[in-house]
């Protein structure tokens, strides 16, 4: 005989938006179509969780990212099949690339027309396959499932939400319109989805084993933190690693924020012959030992490539799955276990030799900038100052483009996050990604804190800073903002007349690198911002920037702020001209040899 | 010994530009790129072919959509690899479906690169297959090709060409960086592209025959026209055919404004069940033959099918590639070619019985709206108002949702040109594709006449009809119409508060129906355009309507005018409402049918 829970149901959305309410999840990013509606009427019904409802799908899945960095569970959008599913692709693969949680929803077709073929507005061509579109994200996902058999939906949608944290990854679930209602067991809910990997434990303390003999053998060991510690919510236990082993800490661009920048261990950024002087040299010369965690060894995070270590015996790469020592491999053992475990052994048993011997570098002063006097806003003073200006809870977005080789100078306090997406490099990111983050902020228990003791200049602010040409892809997720309240948020044009980055790559004077001249001044208004035109400024010099940024509307912050700063148009930060440089001599010398082997 | 011209050789991509030149494109939609900016240097360098520059991809593949629909050749847009490519996917895949001619050239990365499998920004994950994104475009292309080897390369352009134009769908041309610049020879420019289709013309002359004969041989024929007449170019000669005929002549939604409706022997919108009173009765009842050329047979193009006829014998399918005559199918037989066939037979052997005798059918007027009187502007009455404001040269772009629905209902005069995309049915369509519609526009000889004549009421103008919650997914391209200097359009805004259509079909007060509120009288401003504010204006009652558009500014267009008319948030078109009725009374009908089943 059953319980009288056994034959408790509840509809099959109920259940999915209730297991993603379990992950941490409080908003949901998308856009409503005929074929999810009935599928978001069961959104605000869960505790805790609301619809946002974004300007487009493409905005929708970069906020979902965006929300996903700040919250560390995923980002969750739902779109309609085909139309919005398509328009959120590249969203998703940003996501993908960058290792961004993620779970796109796509509300479907129902099966009698799937399986009928039925051509249904969102279809492609005649006699249409309903379930195409679903192959086409197959590269930007780690997981799926199809929402169309009741005794396996439950077990499905647990499964792809563990391959997502697994693998931080995004996945996607698609729900055909008639499987919303379909009653499931109600038990099921309660038990949670294990989201744990299997870790092989005796690899794992082998190879905790072997990093620790291999620290004590080496004399100048270094430290290179990546992107991935963040991905897989290992910063905290990183952190706490960092400060038992002292050891000298380098983070990639992105990587950037992860580590305490004003621990005496940390030294700065490293990106391969794109960096400041020294930097390089401690870590490829100088050191006997380089320990590489959490990499993604992408072209713009290795300064073009151009790393160049010595030998790989001597070196430690720390992955998502793996741990490589030397030439010994160990599988199956995952970020945030093999830190802690590494952590908690070195707690237990410290390092024989002192840390503090360890800290052998000594990295000049970087160069003063030629520009350094002027009084106009330059790409050597702006991010630098940007960076002094975050706080403690405050989080930076910087978009593609000079932002994000900009910002590689910045020095950020403990407690900022900086968020930008490097590998992809899609421009338009930034902008619902700061929507996002900025969602994602508000839900924090630090703001509610804040908020609580109406300690405003400790509530934290989300700072956007986006070129005027990367702007243009997606500005209506401002119209988001103000529809949400948000008042959290900076908004920083860098209007240096179109896209800058490209005009140092090729093409300075080309046409195609000019773009429509906007009157951002009036942006907030148009979107709908009471005060909008109060709450835009424009700053052409050092002081204009200063006197903007200590005002008390920013410091106190309390309204969207949108700030343009007006800057030289062939102004570039020296890394971005540093990487372009040094690509170009290589593309010669390739040039030069394929020519000579013509011969 | 060869020529002077054998050794002539031009650079790769000047080959491709003239190549696209020689179609009749003379502006290029995309967005620029570290991967495409050396394509795009040749450009301009093709005589008459212009850059144009969109805001982003999708809006840039929605331009080349629209821009196609008016000027009959391809639109081309260029994108950059993965972060442009797939951002633009979904405009793609409109076109697909919808069977428009558009190009999309992908500026990648270099060969090297590609073998390496560098981690390249803008690839997916490590070790990244460089042309994954090649395979995900696959489904929404007819052909594609990878210019990597420069023997094959103008060979491949070529096929890619003609394949766009047999099947009117979209192509890929993928071009590697390093292969802009390679050199071909000159001469295979002289030589055109064949962009015939090989016709059965044994097969063409029999079905040209059967048709007549089934024509003759019944009492009241019926004849439908659909979208794909457009598509592949066949309007005018089908309107001189149905002169030829004078058989009682319906569209679908899809086919409105091909057929000149001020005929005598025109009805109107023939839409399954969801038609006016008459409509359907006269050509499934009392038709004993229906000629279905062009045809899309798509849900919201047959009232949810909900079509009816009597038997295949008695009728007639005149596809893209084959002619249906009752049973007997006619392969290889091609729209244009088979209409001109048609068409030519009949003006040397008219039809033997006079085409004035099957002028049949007493359709009665269509009922008087219940809210006839109202003074504030109603579904009921906008969109006929609307189709009698636009002249000869006119062009009307309505987005999906009540616009396309209300559109049926609006008489078009001859020289009118109707664009909506209602199979595909992707919010945000129309913005971008009424800017790639006006600059299409801007380019015929019509336009340039009426300049030229200092005839600006002769001028054509291009009106795009977009509803408050559609505009916020792609509402920048009005950035891009003052960037270009485009007067000749007029923005007319629905303004009824969220997404009306969703209201109708579910959750009329639900959240996700709300959409964030924009000033739009701010929009023109923002986006760049002088007296912005003098040339937006807001309406609520007919009156004002009226005022308006016969206004010296609407009549004599000069520079781009908003219109923002207020409207209930719950009404809606008839159409719409009767499609949903019929669709809901449709699965409580199958519900109920299932349910009995499973007892």
């Amino acid at each position: 005989m059953g319980s009288i829970r056994d034959v408790l149901t509840l509809p099959l959305a109920a259940y999915l938006w209730r297991r993603i309410r379990q992950l941490g999840v409080q908003s949901v990013m998308g856009v409503p179509g005929d074929m999810n509606l009935e599928l978001l009427d069961y959104i605000d019904q869960v505790d805790g969780l609301s619809w946002v409802g974004n300007a487009n799908e493409l905005n929708a899945a970069y906020a979902a990212d965006g929300y996903s960095r700040v919250k560390g569970c995923p980002g969750v959008l739902v779109t309609t099949m085909g139309v919005g599913e398509l328009s959120a692709l590249n969203g998703v693969a940003g996501a993908y690339t960058e290792n961004v949680k993620l779970i796109h929803i796509v509300g479907t077709t129902g099966m009698r027309a799937q399986k009928s073929r039925a051509m249904i507005h969102h279809c492609l061509g005649p006699n249409p396959d309903h379930r195409v579109y679903s192959a086409i994200s197959d590269s930007v996902r780690t997981a799926h499932c199809w929402l169309d058999d009741v005794n396996t939906a439950p077990g499905e949608i647990d499964r792809v939400l563990r391959e997502c944290y697994l693998h931080s990854l995004p996945v996607y679930i698609f729900v055909p319109m008639d499987f919303v209602h379909v009653p499931i067991p109600a038990a099921l809910i309660e038990e949670p989805v294990d989201l744990k990997p299997k870790t092989d434990y005796e690899a794992c303390i082998s190879a905790i084993n072997a990093v620790i003999e291999m620290i004590e053998a080496s004399s100048v060991p270094s430290i290179i933190v990546d992107a991935l510690v963040h991905r897989f919510g290992a910063s905290d236990v990183l952190n706490q690693l960092l400060d038992q082993l002292e050891i000298p800490t380098f983070t990639t661009p992105m990587g950037k924020s992860i580590v305490s920048e004003n621990k005496p261990y940390f030294y700065g950024v490293y990106n391969g012959q794109v960096s400041l002087p020294g930097i390089a040299k401690a870590i490829e010369t100088n050191s006997d030992l380089v320990i590489d965690v959490g990499f993604i060894h992408s072209d713009s995070n290795t300064g073009g490539h151009s790393r160049n270590f010595s030998s790989q015996a001597r070196s430690i790469l720390v992955a998502a799955d793996y741990v490589q020592v030397g030439h010994a491999r160990y599988d199956n053992v995952y970020l945030v276990e093999f830190l802690t475990g590494l952590s908690e052994t070195l707690s237990t048993y410290p390092l024989t030799r002192l840390p503090g011997q360890r800290r052998a570098f000594t990295i000049p002063n970087p160069p003063i900038p030629t520009d350094v006097t002027a009084k106009h806003i330059t790409q050597s003073w702006i991010w630098k100052r940007i960076g002094a200006m975050a706080g403690p809870g405050d989080i930076i977005i910087g978009e593609s483009g000079t932002a994000q080789f900009g910002f590689s100078d910045a020095m950020f306090k403990p407690g900022v996050q900086y968020i930008t997406q490097i590998y992809f490099g899609s421009i338009g990111y930034s902008v619902p990604a700061c929507f996002g983050a900025a969602v994602a902020q508000l839900e924090s228990e630090a703001w509610a804190d804040a908020q609580a003791l109406n300690d405003r200049a400790r509530r934290g602010r989300t700072i956007l800073v986006v070129g005027d040409g990367s702007l243009q892809l997606t500005v209506q997720e401002i119209g988001t903002m103000v529809k949400k309240g948000l008042r959290n948020v900076i908004i920083m044009v860098i209007n240096n007349n179109g896209y800058t980055i490209e005009r140092a790559i090729h093409g300075p004077e080309q046409g195609y690198n000019d773009i429509a001249t906007w009157n951002h001044q009036l942006l907030l208004s148009a979107f709908g911002a009471k005060d909008g035109e109060v709450n835009s400024r424009v700053v052409d010099t050092k002081e204009a920037f200063e006197e903007a940024i200590s005002s008390q509307e920013y410091t106190d912050l309390n309204s969207i702020q949108l700030l343009e700063v007006i800057m030289d148009k062939m102004d570039v930060p020296w890394r971005l001209q540093a990487q372009i440089d040094l690509i170009n001599e290589r593309n010669a010398k390739i040039k030069k040899q394929s020519q000579k082997t013509c011969r």
